[in-house]
Protein backbone atom coordinates (compact mmCIF):
# COMPACT_ATOMS: atom_id res chain seq x y z
CA UNK A 1 0.00 0.00 0.00
CA UNK A 2 1.58 3.42 -0.70
CA UNK A 3 1.85 5.89 1.45
CA UNK A 4 -0.98 8.10 2.73
CA UNK A 5 -0.32 11.74 3.40
CA UNK A 6 -3.08 14.64 4.29
CA UNK A 7 -3.04 18.26 3.57
CA UNK A 8 -5.35 20.17 5.92
CA UNK A 9 -5.96 23.58 4.62
CA UNK A 10 -6.92 26.62 7.33
CA UNK A 11 -6.77 29.50 5.47
CA UNK A 12 -9.67 31.54 7.24
CA UNK A 13 -8.73 35.07 8.19
CA UNK A 14 -12.06 35.71 10.56
CA UNK A 15 -14.45 38.47 8.90
CA UNK A 16 -12.51 41.47 10.71
CA UNK A 17 -9.60 42.37 12.31
CA UNK A 18 -10.67 42.28 16.13
CA UNK A 19 -13.56 40.73 15.50
CA UNK A 20 -14.63 36.91 15.14
CA UNK A 21 -12.16 34.22 15.38
CA UNK A 22 -11.38 32.27 12.04
CA UNK A 23 -13.99 29.93 11.32
CA UNK A 24 -11.34 26.95 11.89
CA UNK A 25 -10.92 28.16 15.71
CA UNK A 26 -14.30 28.61 16.41
CA UNK A 27 -15.64 25.90 18.94
CA UNK A 28 -17.82 22.71 18.00
CA UNK A 29 -19.01 20.99 21.08
CA UNK A 30 -16.27 22.96 23.06
CA UNK A 31 -13.66 21.97 20.85
CA UNK A 32 -11.67 24.53 18.01
CA UNK A 33 -13.18 23.08 14.56
CA UNK A 34 -10.03 21.73 13.30
CA UNK A 35 -9.34 20.04 15.75
CA UNK A 36 -12.26 17.84 14.75
CA UNK A 37 -10.97 17.81 11.03
CA UNK A 38 -7.67 16.92 12.25
CA UNK A 39 -9.11 13.83 14.71
CA UNK A 40 -11.09 12.43 11.34
CA UNK A 41 -7.24 12.12 9.32
CA UNK A 42 -4.95 10.69 12.17
CA UNK A 43 -5.94 7.44 11.67
CA UNK A 44 -5.72 7.15 8.28
CA UNK A 45 -2.30 8.58 7.18
CA UNK A 46 1.46 8.72 8.29
CA UNK A 47 1.64 12.06 8.56
CA UNK A 48 -0.88 15.48 8.94
CA UNK A 49 0.26 18.94 7.73
CA UNK A 50 -1.89 21.81 8.77
CA UNK A 51 -1.67 24.98 6.69
CA UNK A 52 -2.40 27.95 8.85
CA UNK A 53 -1.73 31.79 8.08
CA UNK A 54 1.42 32.79 9.93
CA UNK A 55 -0.17 35.52 12.48
CA UNK A 56 -2.48 32.11 13.58
CA UNK A 57 -0.03 30.15 14.61
CA UNK A 58 1.13 31.25 18.24
CA UNK A 59 -2.86 31.07 18.61
CA UNK A 60 -3.03 27.68 18.06
CA UNK A 61 -0.27 26.73 19.79
CA UNK A 62 -2.59 28.04 22.70
CA UNK A 63 -5.85 26.33 21.62
CA UNK A 64 -3.88 23.08 21.44
CA UNK A 65 -2.25 23.26 24.87
CA UNK A 66 -5.66 24.30 26.35
CA UNK A 67 -7.60 21.51 24.92
CA UNK A 68 -4.62 18.98 25.66
CA UNK A 69 -4.62 18.54 21.90
CA UNK A 70 -1.52 16.61 21.45
CA UNK A 71 -2.16 14.35 18.24
CA UNK A 72 1.22 14.82 16.17
CA UNK A 73 0.81 17.38 13.21
CA UNK A 74 3.23 19.24 11.32
CA UNK A 75 2.06 23.21 10.97
CA UNK A 76 3.45 24.33 7.86
CA UNK A 77 2.52 28.68 6.93
CA UNK A 78 0.03 29.21 4.45
CA UNK A 79 0.19 31.35 1.25
CA UNK A 80 -1.95 34.12 -0.09
CA UNK A 81 -4.54 31.87 -2.06
CA UNK A 82 -5.36 28.49 -1.49
CA UNK A 83 -3.14 27.40 -4.28
CA UNK A 84 -0.13 28.48 -2.77
CA UNK A 85 -1.04 27.14 0.58
CA UNK A 86 -1.69 23.79 -0.87
CA UNK A 87 1.36 24.15 -3.08
CA UNK A 88 3.53 25.18 0.17
CA UNK A 89 1.96 22.39 2.18
CA UNK A 90 3.08 19.77 -0.83
CA UNK A 91 6.55 20.81 -0.38
CA UNK A 92 6.55 19.39 3.23
CA UNK A 93 5.82 15.86 1.61
CA UNK A 94 8.07 13.12 -0.26
CA UNK A 95 7.90 12.80 -4.04
CA UNK A 96 5.53 9.88 -3.47
CA UNK A 97 2.64 8.02 -2.10
CA UNK A 98 -0.73 9.60 -1.83
CA UNK A 99 -2.20 12.48 -0.28
CA UNK A 100 -6.17 13.68 0.88
CA UNK A 101 -6.15 17.85 0.61
CA UNK A 102 -8.78 18.79 2.77
CA UNK A 103 -10.84 21.69 4.11
CA UNK A 104 -9.53 22.70 7.59
CA UNK A 105 -13.03 23.68 8.03
CA UNK A 106 -15.21 20.33 7.02
CA UNK A 107 -15.15 18.82 10.70
CA UNK A 108 -17.53 15.88 10.02
CA UNK A 109 -15.70 14.04 7.06
CA UNK A 110 -16.03 10.53 7.75
CA UNK A 111 -13.31 8.44 7.97
CA UNK A 112 -14.85 6.06 5.52
CA UNK A 113 -15.17 8.45 2.77
CA UNK A 114 -11.76 9.72 3.88
CA UNK A 115 -10.49 5.57 3.09
CA UNK A 116 -13.03 5.54 -0.08
CA UNK A 117 -10.84 8.58 -1.62
CA UNK A 118 -7.56 6.90 -0.87
CA UNK A 119 -8.26 3.86 -2.49
CA UNK A 120 -9.80 4.92 -5.72
CA UNK A 121 -6.67 7.28 -6.30
CA UNK A 122 -4.81 4.49 -5.80
CA UNK A 123 -6.32 3.36 -8.58
CA UNK A 124 -6.85 6.06 -10.90
CA UNK A 125 -4.72 8.80 -9.77
CA UNK A 126 -7.47 11.07 -8.63
CA UNK A 127 -10.79 10.42 -6.28
CA UNK A 128 -13.13 13.77 -5.93
CA UNK A 129 -16.17 13.45 -3.38
CA UNK A 130 -19.07 14.90 -5.11
CA UNK A 131 -22.60 15.02 -4.38
CA UNK A 132 -25.98 15.66 -6.13
CA UNK A 133 -26.91 19.13 -6.89
CA UNK A 134 -29.86 19.75 -5.07
CA UNK A 135 -30.67 23.38 -6.31
CA UNK A 136 -32.23 24.11 -10.14
CA UNK A 137 -29.24 25.45 -11.44
CA UNK A 138 -29.26 28.34 -13.96
CA UNK A 139 -26.31 29.40 -16.34
CA UNK A 140 -25.47 33.09 -16.71
CA UNK A 141 -24.61 34.12 -20.16
CA UNK A 142 -23.08 36.82 -22.24
CA UNK A 143 -25.27 40.66 -21.72
CA UNK A 144 -27.09 39.72 -18.57
CA UNK A 145 -28.57 36.63 -20.05
CA UNK A 146 -29.54 33.60 -18.18
CA UNK A 147 -30.86 30.21 -18.84
CA UNK A 148 -32.15 27.02 -16.91
CA UNK A 149 -29.44 23.92 -17.36
CA UNK A 150 -30.15 20.51 -16.22
CA UNK A 151 -28.84 19.93 -12.86
CA UNK A 152 -28.55 16.42 -13.34
CA UNK A 153 -25.86 16.85 -15.43
CA UNK A 154 -23.74 18.40 -12.56
CA UNK A 155 -22.06 17.51 -9.15
CA UNK A 156 -21.26 19.74 -6.50
CA UNK A 157 -17.74 18.90 -5.14
CA UNK A 158 -16.21 18.07 -1.86
CA UNK A 159 -12.91 17.66 -0.38
CA UNK A 160 -11.06 15.79 0.66
CA UNK A 161 -9.51 15.41 -2.95
CA UNK A 162 -7.01 13.00 -2.96
CA UNK A 163 -4.21 12.22 -5.37
CA UNK A 164 -1.41 10.34 -6.58
CA UNK A 165 1.93 12.52 -5.01
CA UNK A 166 3.81 12.79 -7.80
CA UNK A 167 1.37 13.94 -10.02
CA UNK A 168 0.37 16.45 -7.62
CA UNK A 169 3.77 17.97 -6.79
CA UNK A 170 3.83 18.38 -11.00
CA UNK A 171 0.10 19.84 -11.23
CA UNK A 172 1.38 22.16 -8.23
CA UNK A 173 4.47 22.99 -10.94
CA UNK A 174 2.14 25.36 -12.95
CA UNK A 175 1.71 28.96 -12.17
CA UNK A 176 -1.52 29.68 -10.67
CA UNK A 177 -4.68 30.41 -12.58
CA UNK A 178 -7.86 32.20 -11.49
CA UNK A 179 -9.62 28.67 -12.98
CA UNK A 180 -8.21 26.91 -10.11
CA UNK A 181 -10.78 26.59 -7.24
CA UNK A 182 -10.16 23.36 -5.98
CA UNK A 183 -7.10 21.03 -6.40
CA UNK A 184 -8.76 19.03 -9.01
CA UNK A 185 -9.44 21.98 -11.21
CA UNK A 186 -5.72 22.04 -10.83
CA UNK A 187 -4.70 18.65 -11.30
CA UNK A 188 -6.79 18.48 -14.69
CA UNK A 189 -5.32 21.83 -15.91
CA UNK A 190 -2.09 19.96 -16.12
CA UNK A 191 -3.34 17.19 -18.31
CA UNK A 192 -2.66 14.68 -15.83
CA UNK A 193 -5.40 12.41 -16.87
CA UNK A 194 -9.14 11.80 -15.07
CA UNK A 195 -10.64 12.62 -12.07
CA UNK A 196 -12.67 9.52 -10.69
CA UNK A 197 -15.76 11.13 -8.66
CA UNK A 198 -16.63 8.65 -5.84
CA UNK A 199 -20.64 9.91 -3.71
CA UNK A 200 -19.62 12.21 -1.58
CA UNK A 201 -21.46 12.80 2.40
CA UNK A 202 -24.46 14.66 2.64
CA UNK A 203 -23.22 15.81 6.15
CA UNK A 204 -19.53 16.68 4.87
CA UNK A 205 -20.75 20.63 5.10
CA UNK A 206 -18.14 23.04 4.82
CA UNK A 207 -18.43 25.40 7.53
CA UNK A 208 -19.03 29.51 6.21
CA UNK A 209 -21.18 30.88 8.57
CA UNK A 210 -21.70 31.34 12.42
CA UNK A 211 -25.34 29.09 11.26
CA UNK A 212 -23.36 25.71 9.69
CA UNK A 213 -21.68 25.55 13.02
CA UNK A 214 -25.42 25.10 14.68
CA UNK A 215 -25.69 22.94 11.67
CA UNK A 216 -22.70 20.89 12.31
CA UNK A 217 -23.96 20.12 16.29
CA UNK A 218 -26.83 19.18 15.21
CA UNK A 219 -25.29 16.54 12.92
CA UNK A 220 -22.96 15.55 15.30
CA UNK A 221 -25.41 13.78 16.98
CA UNK B 1 -50.55 47.79 -9.88
CA UNK B 2 -51.39 44.75 -11.86
CA UNK B 3 -53.66 41.99 -9.17
CA UNK B 4 -51.46 39.65 -7.07
CA UNK B 5 -51.92 35.76 -6.70
CA UNK B 6 -49.59 32.74 -5.42
CA UNK B 7 -49.85 29.47 -5.61
CA UNK B 8 -48.15 27.43 -3.22
CA UNK B 9 -47.28 23.82 -4.39
CA UNK B 10 -47.31 21.28 -1.87
CA UNK B 11 -47.32 17.73 -3.59
CA UNK B 12 -44.67 16.02 -0.84
CA UNK B 13 -46.25 12.31 -0.38
CA UNK B 14 -43.78 11.60 2.88
CA UNK B 15 -41.27 8.67 2.65
CA UNK B 16 -43.67 5.55 2.90
CA UNK B 17 -47.88 5.01 3.81
CA UNK B 18 -48.43 4.82 6.85
CA UNK B 19 -44.54 6.20 8.03
CA UNK B 20 -43.86 9.94 8.27
CA UNK B 21 -45.88 12.84 7.67
CA UNK B 22 -45.43 14.90 4.45
CA UNK B 23 -42.61 17.27 4.79
CA UNK B 24 -45.27 19.76 4.48
CA UNK B 25 -47.10 19.18 7.75
CA UNK B 26 -44.31 18.58 10.14
CA UNK B 27 -44.39 20.90 12.53
CA UNK B 28 -42.26 23.81 12.63
CA UNK B 29 -42.90 25.94 16.13
CA UNK B 30 -45.47 24.13 16.90
CA UNK B 31 -47.30 25.03 13.29
CA UNK B 32 -47.06 22.46 10.41
CA UNK B 33 -44.21 24.23 7.74
CA UNK B 34 -47.09 24.87 5.20
CA UNK B 35 -49.01 27.35 7.87
CA UNK B 36 -45.94 29.43 8.07
CA UNK B 37 -45.61 29.65 4.38
CA UNK B 38 -48.63 30.55 3.55
CA UNK B 39 -48.33 33.57 6.00
CA UNK B 40 -45.86 35.11 4.38
CA UNK B 41 -47.37 35.35 1.17
CA UNK B 42 -51.19 36.55 2.72
CA UNK B 43 -50.55 40.53 2.96
CA UNK B 44 -48.73 40.44 -0.06
CA UNK B 45 -51.57 38.56 -2.89
CA UNK B 46 -55.14 39.14 -3.23
CA UNK B 47 -55.74 35.00 -3.81
CA UNK B 48 -53.42 31.74 -2.52
CA UNK B 49 -53.82 28.98 -4.11
CA UNK B 50 -53.30 25.78 -2.22
CA UNK B 51 -52.07 22.66 -4.15
CA UNK B 52 -52.63 19.87 -2.25
CA UNK B 53 -52.45 16.01 -3.13
CA UNK B 54 -56.36 15.06 -3.01
CA UNK B 55 -55.38 12.11 -0.32
CA UNK B 56 -54.23 15.38 2.06
CA UNK B 57 -56.92 17.55 2.18
CA UNK B 58 -58.82 16.12 4.71
CA UNK B 59 -55.47 16.07 7.10
CA UNK B 60 -55.23 19.58 6.56
CA UNK B 61 -58.65 20.99 7.18
CA UNK B 62 -57.83 18.66 10.65
CA UNK B 63 -54.59 20.95 10.90
CA UNK B 64 -56.15 23.97 10.31
CA UNK B 65 -59.00 23.04 12.55
CA UNK B 66 -56.56 21.94 15.08
CA UNK B 67 -54.57 24.91 14.48
CA UNK B 68 -56.83 27.81 14.53
CA UNK B 69 -55.79 28.50 10.87
CA UNK B 70 -57.86 30.35 9.71
CA UNK B 71 -55.86 32.45 6.17
CA UNK B 72 -58.27 32.25 3.21
CA UNK B 73 -56.79 30.35 0.92
CA UNK B 74 -58.52 28.14 -1.99
CA UNK B 75 -57.68 24.65 -1.89
CA UNK B 76 -56.64 22.83 -5.58
CA UNK B 77 -55.86 19.47 -6.01
CA UNK B 78 -52.60 18.46 -7.50
CA UNK B 79 -51.67 16.42 -10.16
CA UNK B 80 -48.70 13.89 -10.69
CA UNK B 81 -45.97 16.53 -11.15
CA UNK B 82 -45.28 19.58 -10.04
CA UNK B 83 -46.04 20.98 -13.32
CA UNK B 84 -49.55 19.20 -13.30
CA UNK B 85 -49.82 20.81 -9.99
CA UNK B 86 -49.03 23.94 -11.25
CA UNK B 87 -50.90 23.86 -14.49
CA UNK B 88 -53.98 22.66 -12.54
CA UNK B 89 -53.63 25.70 -9.97
CA UNK B 90 -53.06 28.18 -12.76
CA UNK B 91 -56.53 26.87 -13.41
CA UNK B 92 -58.53 28.79 -10.77
CA UNK B 93 -56.61 32.02 -11.84
CA UNK B 94 -57.63 34.81 -14.08
CA UNK B 95 -56.58 35.43 -17.42
CA UNK B 96 -54.32 38.69 -16.70
CA UNK B 97 -52.23 39.94 -13.49
CA UNK B 98 -48.69 38.66 -11.74
CA UNK B 99 -48.61 34.86 -10.17
CA UNK B 100 -46.20 33.95 -7.73
CA UNK B 101 -45.17 30.08 -7.73
CA UNK B 102 -43.75 28.96 -4.37
CA UNK B 103 -42.96 25.55 -3.29
CA UNK B 104 -44.56 24.79 0.06
CA UNK B 105 -41.61 23.70 1.87
CA UNK B 106 -39.82 26.95 1.72
CA UNK B 107 -41.48 28.62 4.90
CA UNK B 108 -38.40 31.26 6.14
CA UNK B 109 -39.27 33.14 2.37
CA UNK B 110 -39.56 36.78 3.40
CA UNK B 111 -41.88 38.97 2.22
CA UNK B 112 -39.00 41.83 1.06
CA UNK B 113 -38.46 38.67 -0.98
CA UNK B 114 -41.86 37.92 -2.29
CA UNK B 115 -42.41 41.70 -3.05
CA UNK B 116 -39.29 42.25 -4.55
CA UNK B 117 -40.36 39.61 -7.42
CA UNK B 118 -43.97 41.05 -7.66
CA UNK B 119 -42.18 44.22 -8.85
CA UNK B 120 -39.30 42.65 -10.86
CA UNK B 121 -42.44 40.40 -12.71
CA UNK B 122 -44.55 43.39 -13.15
CA UNK B 123 -41.56 45.24 -15.51
CA UNK B 124 -40.29 42.53 -17.49
CA UNK B 125 -42.34 39.48 -17.09
CA UNK B 126 -40.36 37.26 -14.96
CA UNK B 127 -38.06 37.80 -11.97
CA UNK B 128 -36.38 34.45 -10.14
CA UNK B 129 -34.97 34.59 -6.74
CA UNK B 130 -31.45 33.21 -7.11
CA UNK B 131 -28.05 32.46 -5.19
CA UNK B 132 -24.42 32.52 -6.03
CA UNK B 133 -23.19 28.36 -5.84
CA UNK B 134 -21.02 27.64 -2.82
CA UNK B 135 -19.54 24.55 -3.88
CA UNK B 136 -16.84 23.63 -6.56
CA UNK B 137 -18.98 22.12 -9.65
CA UNK B 138 -18.20 19.85 -12.46
CA UNK B 139 -19.72 18.70 -15.35
CA UNK B 140 -20.67 15.09 -16.02
CA UNK B 141 -20.07 14.65 -19.56
CA UNK B 142 -20.64 11.38 -22.05
CA UNK B 143 -18.83 8.20 -21.50
CA UNK B 144 -18.53 8.93 -17.81
CA UNK B 145 -15.99 12.04 -17.78
CA UNK B 146 -16.30 15.39 -15.92
CA UNK B 147 -14.69 18.85 -15.75
CA UNK B 148 -14.58 21.44 -13.80
CA UNK B 149 -16.87 24.30 -14.38
CA UNK B 150 -16.94 27.94 -13.06
CA UNK B 151 -19.01 27.98 -10.50
CA UNK B 152 -19.15 32.23 -10.79
CA UNK B 153 -21.21 31.73 -13.90
CA UNK B 154 -23.93 29.75 -12.50
CA UNK B 155 -26.73 30.58 -9.97
CA UNK B 156 -28.62 28.28 -7.82
CA UNK B 157 -32.42 29.14 -8.14
CA UNK B 158 -35.19 28.98 -5.70
CA UNK B 159 -38.73 30.37 -5.01
CA UNK B 160 -41.11 32.07 -5.46
CA UNK B 161 -40.78 32.26 -9.14
CA UNK B 162 -42.89 35.15 -10.19
CA UNK B 163 -44.84 36.09 -14.18
CA UNK B 164 -47.04 37.74 -15.97
CA UNK B 165 -50.03 35.55 -15.57
CA UNK B 166 -51.12 36.01 -18.86
CA UNK B 167 -48.17 34.55 -20.27
CA UNK B 168 -47.42 31.69 -17.67
CA UNK B 169 -50.87 30.68 -18.88
CA UNK B 170 -49.43 29.96 -22.63
CA UNK B 171 -46.09 28.77 -21.21
CA UNK B 172 -48.63 25.96 -19.26
CA UNK B 173 -50.02 25.45 -22.47
CA UNK B 174 -47.34 23.20 -23.67
CA UNK B 175 -47.04 19.71 -23.41
CA UNK B 176 -44.82 18.52 -20.21
CA UNK B 177 -40.88 17.92 -20.79
CA UNK B 178 -38.84 16.13 -18.54
CA UNK B 179 -36.48 19.17 -18.85
CA UNK B 180 -39.11 21.20 -16.44
CA UNK B 181 -37.58 21.19 -13.59
CA UNK B 182 -39.27 24.65 -12.27
CA UNK B 183 -41.67 27.14 -13.58
CA UNK B 184 -38.84 29.51 -15.09
CA UNK B 185 -37.59 26.42 -17.71
CA UNK B 186 -41.42 25.85 -18.49
CA UNK B 187 -41.54 29.61 -19.21
CA UNK B 188 -38.09 29.56 -21.06
CA UNK B 189 -38.93 26.79 -23.23
CA UNK B 190 -42.34 28.81 -24.41
CA UNK B 191 -40.37 31.62 -26.05
CA UNK B 192 -41.90 34.03 -23.66
CA UNK B 193 -38.90 36.34 -22.92
CA UNK B 194 -35.69 36.78 -20.98
CA UNK B 195 -36.01 35.70 -16.57
CA UNK B 196 -35.01 38.50 -14.65
CA UNK B 197 -32.73 37.05 -11.92
CA UNK B 198 -33.24 38.97 -8.21
CA UNK B 199 -30.63 38.59 -5.04
CA UNK B 200 -32.17 35.46 -3.76
CA UNK B 201 -32.13 34.44 0.39
CA UNK B 202 -29.53 32.74 1.92
CA UNK B 203 -32.08 31.49 4.62
CA UNK B 204 -35.59 30.37 1.52
CA UNK B 205 -34.26 27.16 2.49
CA UNK B 206 -36.07 23.83 0.36
CA UNK B 207 -37.20 21.66 3.85
CA UNK B 208 -35.78 18.48 2.28
CA UNK B 209 -34.65 16.07 5.00
CA UNK B 210 -35.74 15.93 9.00
CA UNK B 211 -32.31 18.06 9.83
CA UNK B 212 -33.65 21.15 7.65
CA UNK B 213 -36.25 20.87 9.83
CA UNK B 214 -33.83 21.60 12.47
CA UNK B 215 -32.37 24.21 10.60
CA UNK B 216 -35.01 26.29 9.97
CA UNK B 217 -36.07 26.49 13.75
CA UNK B 218 -32.48 27.72 14.56
CA UNK B 219 -32.91 30.41 11.05
CA UNK B 220 -36.37 31.26 12.32
CA UNK B 221 -34.50 33.02 15.70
Amino acid sequence: MAHRYAIIVAGGRGLRMGADLPKQFLPLRGEPVLMHTLRQFAPEVEELILVLPAEQQDLWQELCAEHHFTLPHRITTGGATRFDSVRLGLSKLPAEGLVAVHDGVRPLVSRTLIRRTFEVAEETGAALPACPVTDSLRFLGEDDTNEAVDRAHYRAVQTPQTFDLERLHRAYEQPFSPQFTDDASVYEAAGLGAITLVEGEETNIKLTTPRDLLLADLLLD
